[in-house]
């Protein structure tokens, strides 16, 4: 191999050519044992975020990032394997739903699951607000779950990927997070080890997402499903709209409590809706022949869940965390709801203690905030448009702040923005956009 | 103050914003003090490098870093103050000349300056061959000194633009040198904090220079004389060849000898007339009116040079190190000297010792290059063309490789390359450049 040095290969990105196979493997690797320093990585990252990468760069990049650890192999498995990933949304349990209905149509779904961190919440964050469940599971152990359930939700395994969590750190605390390249293939080296052979992204667009614009979400998803096919993934991608929360529920036991009510037959129209869709390109990806709507009246995907708490040591009948304080705010005029923003519901339930400012800090299971109207609805003076939980009761006052702008309420007769399509597109390997 | 962060600062000048005043400062403030991190500060870096800084950013940032130390107080001394500056040339060895002949002329040369790092030598590894001078003086030792003798060619203070130091260190790791914001400010927050009213710049154009072309040197003198302008400094800059080394020796004693030649009247051609261009550019920024070719003439530079040396400890009369390993390359041809590649001579001498490849790295005061043939000059095959001093000598056959190619020999009665102007323009404030 070639003599690189870390000042050659940041040289190489910073006057906008691109990197080889070599230096990208090296420049990994060499972060990965110390040898190139933080301040090196940052310098290579932010000339990345200016000056981009091929697609051939990014795919290596990645490869790269799956070889700095291990690659799980789920192929001894009797039935077809397929995940899910959000790109994260504001009251997004959708997954908690989605595992085990599609373990229960017959597929297997092996869900390496994050923390929240920022605004959106986290699957692992509302998991663990079940009393006894626990997040970390042995690579052998998630094997073995995945072979008696069907469907696991646990942990990212410390083995896979190690260079994506440092690189992720370093992209945090140096504004290089926002970059397509480094998202696409900080996703995808996570997903890819994990071991799955079909995968769908549920891409979020809208106020309340990562991505505001359809544009850039579209080649997001086209860079994750090159990805996918560069290593033997098929990756399907739904484009789906994050202006208003999912759901009525943001935060942690609020949303598992949601949830529940959906594996249980009820449930917001719009979780069920948008659970429903991606079910269905998750089983078509899979060539899984089932009715996921049909499965989830059935109970089935109930049974699942059940199974798949108790495996990880979670009581399924235990009560969820109740909040030490709720408070409400309330519509200061008739009308209907016009539009509710997530972002400032997000902020509203991340300042209640859902979400954590930190990576180190602990969140609150019983905090977060209950949207009591959504956009569509009619509501009266008085009437209240929002439930606050907390444990810390000195955070209420900037929640509800937050949520005093929230919402808009424009006159009973007046069009409203309510019923947009959830689903804005989907994408698939080899497909034009549609 | 608002409340700032890395990241906000970062992402600013990442999307190509201006940063505010009040940015900078809290930038410089918090990484001085560590409330920046490294891979932060690199990220930043990187950012500008790719993005650049506006007139008033690069004074803000420059005013920031002045301001994380003390500034040198000249103004009680009796005499008009002036620097020099040189970008960093190969064979330059103009500042050993050009301090106490400006000094001996009546004004005030406050010099600060450096040791090499890569293939240029520094002003203070030359004058370390002589044996007892010392390059540390305490502020208050170099003010006493310029009282009394004149000049004073010193060490930076510790004290004087910290933040400087901790960011040149950073942007070598990171290949973020190469920026014109930050190479301005670099050399213009340690200049400006010397302390002089005025202050000459030789910005070097050529394969041997920093800038290999003019146009980004002329960018760069306009950028420092705008920033010596905002904080009070009188700055004039030449924009001088550095195709080829300048006189014959490169290296460090042998260079102390050959400034010695020309304090005593003789020397090469090239460096007196660059001296002297030097000299009365300096001098009539001062406003003093002398005839620094009459006062080289007459030995008074000599004199001062004798004073500066004893008024730090060394011995004007010692001799210079010599070498425990001399050898020569010869010509292979009869003809005429051509061309004379500098970058490859110094890169010579740094390979026999003369430089440093890290910032901990020991020169060897003996080490270098004397080149015997100068462009224009007539040679017979088999006649000396180099002299390899070092005392190293596992060294000497990769020095002859890069010197076997270092020159061109055209037949007697070609057109030359030789001959062409020292001096390409001289840029003074609020003049057009000619």
């Amino acid at each position: 191999m070639q003599d690189l040095t870390a000042t050659d290969v940041i040289a190489t990105k910073r006057d906008g050519g691109a990197l080889t196979d070599a230096q990208i493997d090296w420049a990994i690797a060499a972060y990965t044992n110390g040898t190139v320093a933080e301040e090196q990585m940052a310098a290579l990252l932010m000339a990345i975020y200016l000056n981009g990468m091929s697609p051939r760069e990014i795919a290596q990049w990645t490869r790269a990032m799956i070889n700095s650890g291990r690659r799980v192999d789920l192929s001894r498995l009797p039935r077809p394997t397929v995940d899910k990933h959000s790109t994260g949304g504001v009251g997004d349990k959708i997954s908690l739903i989605l595992v085990p209905l599609v373990a229960a149509c017959g597929a297997i779904v092996p869900q390496m699951a994050g923390r929240g961190l920022g605004h959106t919440g986290g699957t692992l964050d509302k998991m663990e607000s079940i009393p006894g469940w626990r997040a970390d599971l042995a690579v052998e152990e998630f094997v073995r779950q995945l072979d008696g359930v069907g469907g696991a939700i646990c942990a990212a395994s410390e083995d896979l990927a190690p260079a994506d969590r440092a690189l992720y750190a370093l992209r945090d605390a140096t504004a290089t997070v926002a970059s397509i390249p480094m998202i696409s293939a900080s996703i995808m080296s996570k997903k890819i080890a994990a071991g799955p052979r079909n995968l769908v992204l549920d891409v979020k667009v809208g106020t309340g997402a990562f991505m505001t614009e359809a544009g850039a979400a579209t080649e997001l998803a086209h860079t994750m499903i090159d990805l996918g096919a560069a290593h033997g993934v098929s990756v399907s991608a739904l484009l789906t709209d994050m202006s208003t929360p999912l759901g009525h529920a943001v935060g942690n036991a609020v949303e598992v409590s949601e949830a529940l009510d959906v594996l249980a037959g009820g449930g917001p129209a719009d979780v069920v809706s948008l659970t429903l869709a991606l079910a269905d390109e998750m089983l078509r990806l899979a060539r899984v022949d089932a009715d996921p709507a049909a499965v989830l009246a059935s109970g089935k995907a109930m049974d699942t869940w059940r199974a798949m708490v108790l495996a990880q040591g979670g009581d399924p009948d235990a009560a969820l965390p109740a909040p030490r304080h709720v408070e409400r705010v309330t519509a200061a005029t008739d009308g209907r709801v016009d539009t509710l923003d997530a972002m400032q519901v997000a902020r509203a339930a991340w300042r209640l203690g859902s979400g954590r400012a930190r990576k180190e800090d602990a969140v609150q299971a019983a905090a977060g905030v209950v949207c009591l109207a959504k956009p569509g609805d009619p509501v009266t003076r008085g009437a209240p448009l929002f439930e606050l939980r907390t444990d810390t009761p000195d955070r209420l006052d900037a929640a509800m702040r937050d949520l005093a702008t929230a919402v808009t309420i424009a006159p009973a007769g007046e069009p409203s923005h309510a019923g947009r399509e959830l689903v804005l597109a989907t994408i698939r390997h080899d497909e034009p956009t549609r």
